[in-house]
């Protein structure tokens, strides 16, 4: 047995049985040892930020770590982006690097780089396996941090050495340790800012998509305080029948009026609330300076703990119907498209339990309330506004959800960073429809500079700003790639091919002019 | 005056005018800087990794530092793997790095990343900006770093209120300093070992492809020694009436049988051969072990001196025909397709001066011999390792050179990395012939594996190496991003396709089933 043996059957010991790769030539031996364990559910990606967004849709819908299989230094580079997306999101991730063997380090091989300072800059645990005989325990340590407060990215770094070499016998992940807490007198201070009218509990992690979504509803509505969720969460569930929760908005100002005047802003699995970027003139963060803001337990503490102890103090009331979104599906939006309209769409002809991958940037706006009309789905958004996170998620969210229907509403900016998902969505069979916001352009950048008071465009910025000369065909595109597609300028297009896209299985894409 | 105004026009005063560009939403005032300077050439790259490649390929070509314009810690993330060749090339490249506003970091923006840490993961040099009046100051110097020691990688990070807030004025970048050279004794001990029949100098850099190449043909004639050069090098002369120079191979026991018995290897601009890789029971380095190495001149130091000071002690030979490859333009090859002769094909019709961009990994070694009877032309190599070079590079070489052919070779596999740059070649007209190379997978891979003495591939390995089911359409890949393109699987179909792409300028891709 060799260290990449130990490395395989350390991972299907402790449960990791899906693998998202873009092996390079230095892990071969790990493309042997996978070899001898079909049970290990091996997904090729053509690039390697398609491998790390996978793992972070995967974790986000399974709640289970999934491996990455990662090509030295710039192979890690590639899947950085989305590493940094699953990061904010609070997926678990373990990536498994490979590199060469530890004395070929002091040589100028091509491939030479720095794999731990790549790793470290977006990693929670780095590490370097020295010797054969550790891989095993150094993969379990690996994983067990991957799934440690409530999830983190973990990179094991193997010299080629490490994995040829021979080495004893597996090991398995031990639990996760246990989650932190606040003390009891913390949740009761908590407690009394959240009974002053207008106070505020701000929640994420998973009571915004599981029955801890139950609690947190009625502790508020026992003490009258409003329960909000940030603009970008990892998951939440919208559509009929969700909890209602409020929804912070994109923009800065919007989020100071929502959250103007609260005595107290109690954070309950997030972080404080924070602008996208700064902008000359306007505060770092939304909350309003005379709020008290209680940070009363972070997103790696034990979030469920936390609401059934606030509820302890504060009460459970009764939860009526109007604490859920009614159901109210539209019907089919008809006549000259507009993205409202293709919002109402979805939201009529998707069905229930739909998973909706949300990178659409600024398109996503315009469709958002039309969404809440329909059945009660899950939303994944771009919780580190790195774009390239749609299509990659998508495929990791199929793959842990194979009986639902996910929905990317993606723009054409964004999509073209990871497009390359497209082919493993084909390959893979995956049930994703992808839907293209073509604007021809990056929208968001022209939002961003007329933000500054610039409305004058000149050459180099509208050639900066505009996707155009040539407009990119993404017909051609999907088809390049297996994915059967359509593009559609009407709203009778664009229902007739979601309709389609919804009463069949499998992937394609649908591009609509917008 | 704002910090970004001095930026750009320190930039524009230190001979920096190209701009090969992803702006992000933090980039914003950058742009309108630059919209106010149409004599900077911006070019928009739709994925990050677009931008940094072109940056390699323009400095190859043109001998210039271009900048980037990257999105704070992911997008740079997504630059990492062709900055890391152009390291590996010595290209020098200037990024411009935009961040958060310095006091909006210490809050969790959902952006918010390790900028610092990605960028010295790769760069020579980085440094923060600290105040808008030091942008100016700071540029300067990061050009100057960017042009030092024949090429390097310098990434500024330009916090967005350094950009927005007041600044004086430009400035111009110092000089490079002076490159350090051999001691007169270090160059005559290495003389006198270049005197030892079989001795060997190994070059690389500027004297692969300018007339320095001259000198070390005649001091290596006039002393008897073998003149070598790296199998991968950032640019070389190659083809009719180019010097002759021993190219190393590409796999380590060829390099062995190369190498064997010289009592002295002498190298010039270039570092100790290593191996692409280790493999178990060979060593990491193919020189004999009794052959003496002596590192006279590193990559950074002065080559053309040290070549000159070489000659000087050795004395020059005149050269003759037969020190320079003959013309020997062969016919186009017909019949069935083979990848050694669409290399015929393509020696046969490319015009002179072409540029080679050579991505084909495992198909080149194919290729190769035939290129060499063509007509004089530069290649660029993946002096990384790291795929996705080849479409970026080649962007960069024809905005440097537009009035040189550039072909690109590339692989299926490796092409899929960044298909962007295929939007950029369509939109800036950029004279480029892209030959996608397609077995339909990753055969480096199948032929790493087979070199572990695996012979037997079952069928996760398989699935990993197989790009098939579905098979990937070059030609609907390369009209979606607005490139014409055609697929050919014989010889009358691509020597029709290559003809018409030499006869035109313009860009377009060839789908070569192989």
């Amino acid at each position: 047995m060799n260290g990449a043996e130990t490395l395989v059957e350390t991972l299907l010991a402790s449960g990791v049985n899906v693998c998202f790769a873009n092996p390079g030539t230095s892990e071969m031996h790990f493309v042997h040892a996978l070899d001898q364990h079909p049970e290990m559910r091996c997904i090729l990606c053509l690039f390697e930020g398609g491998v790390s967004g996978a793992a972070d849709g995967y974790f986000r819908m399974k709640g289970e770590v999934a491996a990455t299989l990662l090509h030295l230094a710039p192979g890690f580079g590639n899947a950085f982006a989305n590493l940094h997306n699953a990061r904010k999101a609070q997926s678990g991730v373990l990536n498994i690097m490979g590199d060469h063997a530890d004395y070929h380090l002091r040589f100028e091989a091509p491939l030479k780089g720095d794999t731990v300072g790549v790793a470290q800059a977006v990693s929670h645990w780095t590490r370097v396996c020295s010797a054969a005989n550790r891989v095993a325990v150094d993969a379990a340590d690996a994983i067990q941090v991957a799934r440690s407060k409530g999830g983190q990215i973990a990179t094991l770094i193997l010299p080629a050495n490490t994995a040829w070499e021979e080495a004893t016998s597996f090991a398995v992940a031990p639990p996760a340790p246990t989650l932190r807490r606040p003390s009891q007198a913390e949740v009761k201070a908590a407690a009394n800012a959240l009974r002053q009218p207008g106070a505020i509990l701000l929640i994420e992690g998973p009571a915004l998509f599981t029955d801890l979504g139950l609690v947190a509803k009625r502790l508020t509505k026992a003490c009258g305080a409003r329960l909000m969720q940030p603009y970008f969460a990892s998951r939440f569930r919208m559509g009929a029948g969700a909890v209602k929760i409020e929804r912070m908005a994109y923009r800065l100002p919007d989020n100071q009026k929502l959250l103007a005047g609260a005595p107290a802003l109690v954070l309950c699995g997030t972080a404080r609330p924070a602008g996208f970027f700064a902008y000359p003139g306007l505060p770092s963060t939304p909350d309003d300076p005379d709020t008290r803001l209680i940070e009363l337990c972070s997103r790696e503490m034990d979030i469920e703990w936390t609401l059934r102890a606030l509820a302890a103090e504060l009460g459970e009331a009764e939860l009526t119907a109007e604490d859920f979104v009614p159901s109210d599906i539209p019907k089919q939006a008809e006549g000259p498209l507009t993205l409202a309209k293709v919002g109402v769409s979805i939201a009529a002809l998707m069905p229930h339990d739909t998973v909706i991958v949300d990178e659409g940037v600024s398109s996503s706006a315009h469709l958002g309330a039309a969404l809440e009309r329909g059945p009660g789905h899950d939303v994944l958004t771009i919780t580190g506004g790195s774009i390239g996170f749609g299509l990659p998620c998508a495929v990791g969210a199929a793959v842990a959800c194979p009986e639902r229907k996910v929905v990317v509403l993606e723009g054409d900016g964004s999509g073209m960073y990871t497009l390359q998902s497209l082919w493993t969505m084909a390959r893979e069979g995956l049930d994703v429809t992808t839907v293209i916001l073509a604007n021809r352009g990056y929208q968001i950048l022209r939002l961003e500079l007329a933000a500054m008071g610039v409305n004058k465009v000149g050459r180099n910025a509208q050639r900066m700003f505009d996707v155009e000369g040539p407009s990119l065909d993404w017909v051609a595109l999907a088809k390049g790639h297996g994915v059967q597609a359509v593009q559609v300028s009407d709203m009778a297009g664009f229902n007739a091919a979601f309709a389609e896209a919804m009463g069949q299985r499998g992937p394609r894409l649908i591009e609509v002019l917008c």
